[in-house]
This record gives C-alpha cells, structure tokens and sequence, in this order.
C-alpha cells in the first residue's frame, strides 16, 4: 500500500491538495548524521519550475524534521518528514471535473474507491513523491557511509531522440562508468550527458509543449560501488525489487536491467560475463556486465544499472475528444500548463527509489552475513 | 525471501537436488473445488523434456497435495504441495565444481551465504519455479471463479526473430484479444502463436542448440476479463506488482506494460486512451489501451498485457574462459546438455505468477469494497 | 517496529522532545465520515493534567489532520496525523542525564541504538501513544459503523485494592455486559466503575504519590457486538493479536483472554460454555463465557473480555540506589512530579489498540467471505 | 495467518487427518550444523502417548527435512520439514459429526470458512504445533551458537496445585536460574521441577481424567544467557513478541512476563530493578528482576522469563448438554481417550515459540548492530 521496504521501511501520505505531504522513515540506523540539508537538495531537484522545459509551477518544498534526530543525530528511530502543501484547494482544473481525465488515475481511483479528491490528482499526484525523495536521501546517506555508493540517474531518451543503450557500446558502458550528478545536472535542462543529443531533446519537449502535447522518455540509473551479496532469492531478487521499485513511480511502463530487451537477441557465450581475478583486489570480477551487476538475484559487486520507461504525460491542453463522468461524450482540453515530460524530473525520484531498495538489501545481508558468522565461527 | 503475496500467499522451498520442491499456499478461499488434477496441468507444461528445443531431462513432477483440502474441496487452511525430487545427488555437473559458471548464481551464492548446494543450481534452479506454478494454478483457478478470467503468455520473440509487439499494429491487439492457451501449445515447441514466424524460431533454438550455445527471447503475456479497481497505491501499484512478480524469475531482464518502451516514443494525444460508455454494458471502456488496463495503478478492465525479457541460459556446453573458485584462469564447457532457450517453458510459470499478483490484489479490494459498502451503506 | 496491522495498518513517530508526534494510518476504508473532533475526544482523555491523580503537566494535545479526508470524507488513502509537542528541550530531567533510572528504558535503548534522546523518556515516553490512540479512534468509528461494536476499558485493580475478576462472578459480568465509557468516566479520576472500591483506589493513588513513589494496576476491557469469525489461525488468532497489542503499551506485564489464569484452575466441564440457540436470532450463543468470545483463535460473537497487567511507573521522586551511566554507585530521586499510577490514563490506550486489531481482523475476514461467497456461489 | 516471524520465517501447515503435517522454515543461517536429530528430540518430547497422563495415542512423529541443508549443513536456503500422519480419516470422533464440542473451534471454524475438516481438530489440532517445534528446534540451534542461550520451560501449575510464582519469592528465583531441561523431564510425567508439589499435581491430573474431565494449567519459561538489545519498540517490544507467540499456541489463556499480575500490586520503589556494576564482567546488571529482563521493550541480559495459563481441555468425554449443528438441544460425550491436561506436553512448544521469537529478534539486532558500527565507525 503505501510502505516500502523491510528494514529500512517508509510510509508515505499525502494528496495534491492537502495540508502537507511527507513520511514516516523507520529503521534508520542509529547515530548517523542527519539533517534537513541532507534532504533538502534532491528535494530541490525534484520540484517543478525549474526550467522552461516543466510545469511552471514553482513550489518551494521545504521539508522540516519532525522526529528520529537530535543535534544532527539520528536515534535509530522512526524520522518523519513533513513538506507542507501551498495551495490546498486550486480552482485550475474545472474541465477536469467534469472529464476524468484519458490516461490518468481520475477513472480508476473513482472505481477503486468509490471516491476521489476533488482537484488535481489526489494521491496519484506526483507529490506523493516527495516522501520518497525524502526517504531516499536518507537512504543514499546511508549507502555512501557503507561503501561510498554512487546513484546517478540521468535521461537517455526523450521520443524517439536517444542514446545507443546497446550494452555493447563503449560510450554508453563509459558514462555508466563515470557520470556524475554534477555532470548530470551541467548538462542542461534536460539531464542527459550525451552532449550531442541533449539539445535535439530539448527541442523535442518544446515541440510538444508548445503543440499542447506531451512525449515520454527513458530514465537511465547507475549504481557504482555496489556491495557484494545483496538481494534475496526467491521472490526478493534484486532486480525484482528495483522493478518493483521503478514501477511504482507514476508513469512507468517499463524497466530493464543490464543487458535488458537487448540481451535477449543475445547468444549465451557472447552475453555470459566471464570471470576474472582483479590484480589489485584480489577479488573476482567480470570482464563484461551485461547481467547489469546482478546474477541469480544477488549482487556481484559490478556497476548496477538499468533504465526506466515513462509514457507521455496524460494531462495535456489540447483537446481530446472522450466522455465525461456522466457519460457523455465531449472534448476535454486541460486548463493550466503542465509537464510536457515529466523525465528530467523524474531522474532525482528514480534515484531514490534505488537508494531505498538497496538500503533495505544492504541491511538484510548484514544480518545473514553477522549470523553466519557467529555459526560459523568466521566471517566471510 | 521465500514468500510472496499479502493474502493470497505462496512459500516455496527446495533446490535442484535435495529431496523435493514445493510450496505452502497460505490465504486460498475456502469450499472451493480442487484438486491435484487442477495442478497437474500447468506443472506439465513446466516440466523439462517436453520437445527436443528443451532440455532432454525428463522429469515428471508430479504433485502431491498435503493438506488444506478435503473431498476435493478447500478448506481455508494452507495447503502444501510436494514434487518429489528424482535425482538428489547426480555426477553431471563436475566441472561446475571447479568453476563457477559465468552470468549464473553459483559465485554469488557462494558470496551471499559463505556456503552453496555442491550441485546443479541448488535454490537457483528453475526447479524452485515448481512451487510457483502449483501456486499460480490455485490462484488461476479462483479467477476463472471470479469473472472467468484468462491469462494467456506465449513467446514473442526468439533471439532476433520477433512478433511485432507495436502497442499499434492490429495483428498483434488481435492476437492479444483472442489467443488461447490451447492455440499457444498447438503452435508447436516454441509456443508461438504467429505461424509466420514460428519456425524461424524454432530454427534459432536449433541452430544455438547445435552450436554448443544458448539464445534468449521475451514472452508476452495477456490478462482478459480483468476485474476493474485492483492495484494499491502507491508502491504496490498493479503494474509494480508484476513487475516484481516476473523479475523474481530466473533469467528475466526486462518488463514492459501496455505501451512499454515503444509508449515513450509517443505523444500524449496519441497515447492516451480515450474513454468511451460500451453499448451494451453500460462500462466505461477505452477506444485504444496503451495503457495495458493499469491507469494510476489500478485495473481499468482492459486487458493487462505486458512482455518479460529472458536472458540466453547461462549454462552452456560451448567453451568460455573464466577463472575456477581458486582463482586460477581456466576453460569451462558444462557437461551434459542443457536449456538452449527457456522461453517456451517459462510461458506456464509467467501465467503462474500473474494469476498470483492477480488473486491477491483482488482479495485485498474485496475486502476495500466490503468496508466501503459498510461506511456508506451503499456498495459501489 | 513502528507499524501494526495488515490492512489497517498504523505506523507511528515521535519522542518525548521532538518537534511532534502522530501517525500515518493506512487502509481507512474510503467514503467514511471524519473530522478530528471524532478523534480528539480519545486524545483528550489520554492526556496528562486531567486530575491530581496523574501528572501534572497540562497537554493540550491537539490533533490535524494532514492528509486521507477531505469535505470531513476518507478517501480511502493514507491519514496522516500531527500533534505539536509543547515543550522541545526541558530542563527538568537533569538528574536523569547522569543516571539510567532503573526499570526504565533509559539503559536499554542506549545499549540498543548506541544513541538515545538527550531528555525524557524519548521514543519510550508514553506520548508515542498518542499515535495510536489517533488510530484507534478512527478504527473505532468503523467498528461502530460495521455492527455498532462498542469497547470499554476501566480500571479494575490498583495496587491490592482489586475488583473480583472472578470469570464466574456476576457482578463481575453484569460490568462487562452493560459498563459505558461515560460511566467509567463519571465513576471519578480513577475510572473504576465499582463505587465500592473506587475511593479506596483513589486513596492508595494518594499514598503512593505522597510518597513519592508509584503503584501499578489492572486495566479490564470488553469489546461487545463483536463480529464473529474474527481472528486468523494459527499464528493471528485473535487473543494472540490483541496480546500483542497489549504488551505493546509502555509498562505492561501481563494479559489474560476470558476466564485467563483463574481458568486455569478449573475444569473442563465447567469451562466449556455449553452452546444454545438464541430464541430471538436464531444465532448460536454459548451459555456461559469463559472463553472471552473467542474459540480457536476466532471470535464467537460474545463478548470479549480481558484484562491488562501495569507495573508500578519506573520515574519515582524517591531516591533509589543505583549507579550511573558512568557505573559509579550513587543515589537518584527523579525531580519534578510523575504519574504515580498509569491506569486511568492506560483506558483509552487499551480502548485505541483493540480497536486497531478487530478493525484490521474484520477487513481480512471480509475479504475472505467474499472470496467464500463467489467460490461457493453462496454468502455465508 | 500461518507465518510467523521476519527473518527468521516459519510458515506451518496442516489439519489433524491430512497427509502430513510440517512447515517452512526461511532465513536460517547458513553454514549451520543440523541434522534431523536436532529436531528430533523436542518432538518426541512433543508427541502424545509419552505417559498415563496424556493421550493414550501413541505416534511416532518422525520428521524428514525436504531442503536446505546438505552434508550436514544449512544452506541459508528454505528449510521444509514434514512429518506423516498415520490416521487420515478415523472413524473416532462420530459423536463430534453432529456436535460442535463446546469451547472448542469446530463452531467457529465453520462461520470462519464455511466448511471444516471433517474429522478432529482439523488446523485447530495440536498436530499444528508440530510445525513449530521442528521449527524452534532449529532457532534454539541457533541461539546456543549465539550465546549458548538455554530456554528451559516446565509446568508451575496443574488446578489449583500452584508453585509459589511470587517473583520475590527466593526459590522461584532459584528454580528460574538453575532449571534444566533434564531436570524438568526427570521431575516426572508432570514436568514440574517443585519434588513437594509435583505428586499431586500428578493426583490432579489423574482425578480428572478418570473423572473423564480436564483441568487447566500455568507453564512458565526462563531464557538464560539472554542476549542484550532484543526487541523492537514501538509495537515490536520483547514482551509483545512473546505474548503474541505464547497465545498463538492452542488453549492458552494468559501471559505475564516478569513480576506479572503480581507486579501489578507491588510499588515502584520495590518493583524498580535496581543497577550495579557485575565486578566479574564489567557490565551494568539489575540487584533484582522484576522486569523480567526485558526494559522498554528492549532485552537488558538479565532473565527473561513468563508463564503462560492453558484452560482445561475442551474434548472431554464426560456428558455436556449442548446442540447439534442443527440447533438441537441434545448431549455430547466425545468417545475415545483425550488428554486430560495439556501442560506437560506443552513445555516444548513454549520453549520452541520462545526461540523463534529470540532468534528472530536476534537477526534482527545484528542488522543494526552492524548499520551502526558502519555509521559511526565504531562498534558498540
């Protein structure tokens, strides 16, 4: 429902329109530094208005504290998060009363139950986000104490305008190597690194922005200094919970990890990623990663990565011809502006969401891995 | 871990070798009809040895129902089932011993619990996927019950032989609005229902086979007579749900609902599905289902349909490079023979876990609707 | 950790000092009437200053709403819920900074979490239920919609001063059958319906509070109109579950269902509550009650009826000898005054999670009977 | 439902006349010695038919492990186990065709789920529990790896035959810290390690029996060599944990941890469990244990012990004037021989409860344990 996570868990609440949205972080380890500035900057990348490209919109969103820390500490218990709603009852989306809007949650939120907030999206708003966001930062905090993990989601395809996501291509395994968020960012509004496509994006979300229209895009994520031995089989692979992860955030309509739909045209001596003894390390590593630093539902250590889809926004101004809530039939053309693609947005959430999953895992393999030693009389 | 579902849940149990495989299905309705008859069917399909495109093992698998029902009918309590085991300790798989296989779970395993199965693929073995599908096979059953549902996968593509699977194209809609499971099986080994391209791929699974090889490929799947309202937001939205679900099997790579990857090259006019009041049931339909009947994350009562990527089977006989468990640089060609393609056979065990993702959103919204008809005195 | 229950499931936050306290309760089935006056009142009640009895803080404990109604309706999504703590940091604990107060949580947290709240009891305090008695009552409004189900807690022991809880006293049923949350109240502070004992209760409160010392108690609680076949064998039976929730409240030590440990003593021909069917319903009834309403986990429609064990309060202002954190022996009188007794404040709490139990028990089974009612093609 | 547990996991299954009767066990560390003669001992200590004072049936209850472990050791993997019933369908218990028995879970189940096993206790059996005591058997393995944790229960009273349980009193306390097992089972039929009043509990027993009645009875446990840190606050406290398990086990009435119902009428000053340095180990213990090691919710080192009250037993075949199914006033006296008290046989199934609790709650520990030695780069 509206908890994520096993360990390290969040609950988040919260409509379009009312007074504040946030969440409630459980399971955080204790004694860690914490404040609102470590949350506060991937909130900020997350907010509307930030360029031409989003909605115009600009909410602030600020988050405030309200348990779990004391003097920048936390207490190993449960952090809520509370980011107050500005405008609680608009009056921008009166077509929409009368229209449920194609594509969108109107319809089924109305059937499921039985009632539905009267403005916006309710709880299909993407400001349910924010908790996750939120929770996310923390859970990235976390991870960056483990073992100095690296999150960077960044966009790879806006319509038909994309990078080469061949698994075999230098460039692509090369920015999956290096980028950073910094990068990212540096790249322009529309978060894609691949300088030679970025502007033809942007260009491809103005065309449909100023037709009234939307588009979709990929969002493509890299995990980098992964731990080793995360992931539960059967049912809790870890790609299974990324999946799981990526598409509950509004929008989505694929995920691939590693290799992906493109792995499947492979043959198995070409796609099998062959060991080899890191000189350095000592440790085993592989020599490509096309598994995307997953086999058999557990970690390897290699980069994790893998891209999500997201279909083109469904609140669009121009017109649509459909029926209204009683029936009849009309033409709805949604008042107000709105994300003509909502991708660059999304790049902060899809990083969130991944930061959550592999907290969560991080911690169930402590566990596994104090107990086996404890039976075992050694670590390992 | 080992369990999956919230109401309506499945425990599996067992690896390749030990004394059996099977599950316990907690949350099944009771004074329902079943019995092992209704189990066997699916389990079958699962089996391996089924044609030569598979692997030439032949084990029967068949079930042994332990508890929960009586005279033939449910009784509420967890039912358990058994599939004995065949070969518990095989010699088969020596050079495994010395190797751990590239892109498989054996070297994960290993770094995940500090100890693994000294055989075959212990808890990774498709074997675990038994206990899935005598579980899905009960929850299909109840859907046939609850609005005759019909759940349907096949293989769309095979390698780089592929259905066209453009949300767009009418043959493919066509196919997805009325394929059978007995068409699927009767259009031979591959299990795909486009006579044009399935000997082709037959063809490619010959050729990977012959060749020492293995190839991968993707299996669509189709929902009809889908209940409407079903899928929790916000994390456990319909399509998160299956997203997990599938990529909780073995060598999955990919998820794409509805639209999937091709719908983030669309426009939103084009994309949305407009909504339109059916003649004769007085229901809100939609002219075109892009969406693959998850709006917001809940069911609409279009169809569900979606595709999973499968990697080519890592276990190969051809020759690959690696280094053995001690580190040493080595070749490594399995024994025996082995999948060169799972697809064909992974098509019961996607049904399987559809009917599961499906069987429990709906007993979590009847139990929503039950109360919603309490607080409102009305039902809806 | 921090959530409870399955479908309607709260999760809580908050210490003693920090910026708020409250809840995020999901599951709320949707279409319901609620405001925070339906919540208050149970708030009210559980708050401190309320009589010389119990501690003479004044919190005012104000709750909103922040998310999940809207037009005073549920919406089916997440109820959020804040109350403001009033005083942040104090200075009244000092002592309490230099020793662990025995029997208290102060130690143990910091050997758990290596890290606890500066001041107070932190996330041990008894406002963490403030949490839950928000939840409760929204669970309690269900209830009362689902069967007009009504609980009521009272006091029935304090110290030595003890009502006769004898399962075969009448006078002992007649309370259970008819006692009223407003005679509880009116019975005076210390919320014992038997005028006989209830100045002696109040009394023995006094003494110990002029002692600056502390005394436990009993707090008995019956639950009529139950709905019957609640509960889930094996593990959720329904004693289970309320168990849990009962030692789940700050300073609990024991729980006995039904007849409980007098029970013990007899025999089974006395115990069994012989069947008959009621002349009015048609509804089989049991003649006498000592199972407490529930057979096999699963409630029979009786009442249910038990009672709750408290420990005298740990915080006394009578010095004790004990060491410090630092382990040097030495002497602690807590400063400033507190609760000399907890169980008139305990009512509402017990009230709040029995509620939350049989809500979240009714919603399963109502899921359940529905699936029974299409697999059988009857209700039952 | 039938899991219990987080990480470590069991789900049982079976009714009194299916085919077997077992469960799964998930989570189990890996690289763990374990045999079936690990698991053996507490359920021969379990079965019936070990004396004249329990069911004359006698069966063997042999348990064969499906999974999970190989040579000897766990894998890390889902552990089944399953033991065979012998009588599928016997011929016993026609009396109890026509009548609910009173008190028992035939009537309830049947509202429950709209149909019941036909013969025996179906789920509601202590068949059951036979699940669970494989499954604890396993935790207790590994509980004494962890710190040689020994949980030892045993029967303090029979009727009105009572051991003096006061916690002040010297010899309970005595018996709480020296208690074994083999002691326990030396003591005779009765399990009850007081030589003065163990004979005439044996007299108790046997009264009711040869009365065809039943009596009730009170276990109580001890854990010894108690980790610290256990137990999750808020809803997840220790005593929570354990009263939840405790009155998961059939026929139980009432749990009280530490002090008890006792503690209830003592007052702080003399119930706070004052702290001294142990001069041997350095670490913080309490002069006294009414708390019964566990502070907060959190386990503190010291003792943990309870008791646990069961009713008489429900099946008796003495006359009792009840109705049929039909509503008819009519007389049951169940045929066959029952067992007159079940205290005695419930030893083990407390103990193994206590175990999956602790074990779970030590996995749990070790997880953050670990988190937090990471963030604050030091152990604690």
């Amino acid at each position: 429902m509206s908890s994520f996570g096993t360990f390290f868990k969040v609950t988040t609440y919260g409509e379009s329109h009312c007074k504040s949205v946030g969440c409630i972080v459980d399971g955080v380890p204790p004694g860690m530094d914490l404040t609102e500035a470590d949350i506060q900057t991937q909130l900020t990348r997350r907010r509307p208005g930030q360029s031409a490209l989003t909605t115009p919109r600009n909410e602030r969103d600020a988050v405030q504290i309200q348990s779990g820390t004391e003097f920048g500490k936390t207490l190993g218990t449960p952090i809520a998060m509370i980011v107050n709603n500005k405008d609680q009852r608009p009056n921008d989306y009166t077509e929409t009363d009368v229209y449920p809007r194609p594509s969108h949650a109107d319809y089924t939120y109305l059937t499921k139950y039985g009632i539905k907030a009267s403005s916006g999206g309710g709880r299909s708003s993407a400001r349910e986000t924010i908790g996750r966001v939120a929770a996310g930062a923390i859970a990235e905090k976390y991870l960056t104490l483990v073992n100095n993990v690296e999150i960077v989601a960044f966009v790879s395809s806006v319509g038909s305008i994309a990078m080469n996501r061949d698994p075999r291509s230098e460039k692509f395994q090369d920015i999956l190597e290096n980028i950073t968020r910094e990068q990212v960012d540096a790249s322009g509004p529309i978060r894609c690194p691949d300088a030679e496509i970025a502007p033809s994006m942007v260009s491809e979300v103005e065309k449909h922005r100023d037709d009234h229209d939307s588009i979709g895009g990929v969002v493509t994520c890299v995990i980098r200094n992964m731990p080793v031995s995360l992931g539960e089989p059967a049912f809790d692979k870890l790609e299974a919970l990324l999946a799981h992860a990526m598409l509950s955030i509004p929008a989505t309509k694929g995920f691939e990890i590693g290799s992906g739909f493109m792995g499947t045209t492979m043959c198995g001596s070409e796609h099998n990623d062959a060991f080899f003894v890191d000189g350095d390390s000592g440790r085993f590593r592989t020599k490509t990663n096309f598994s995307g630093g997953i086999q058999g539902g557990i970690s390897n250590g290699e980069n994790v990565y893998f891209s999500v889809g997201f279909k083109p926004p469904a609140t669009i101004s121009k017109e649509q011809s459909t029926v209204s809530y009683e029936g009849k039939e009309g033409v709805l053309a949604a008042r107000g502006r709105h994300d003509p693609n909502v991708v660059p947005r999304a790049v902060p959430i899809v990083e969130a969401m991944a930061a959550l999953v592999i907290a969560d895992a991080h911690l169930i393999q402590e566990s596994r891995k104090a107990a086996a030693a404890i039976v075992t009389s050694k670590g390992f």
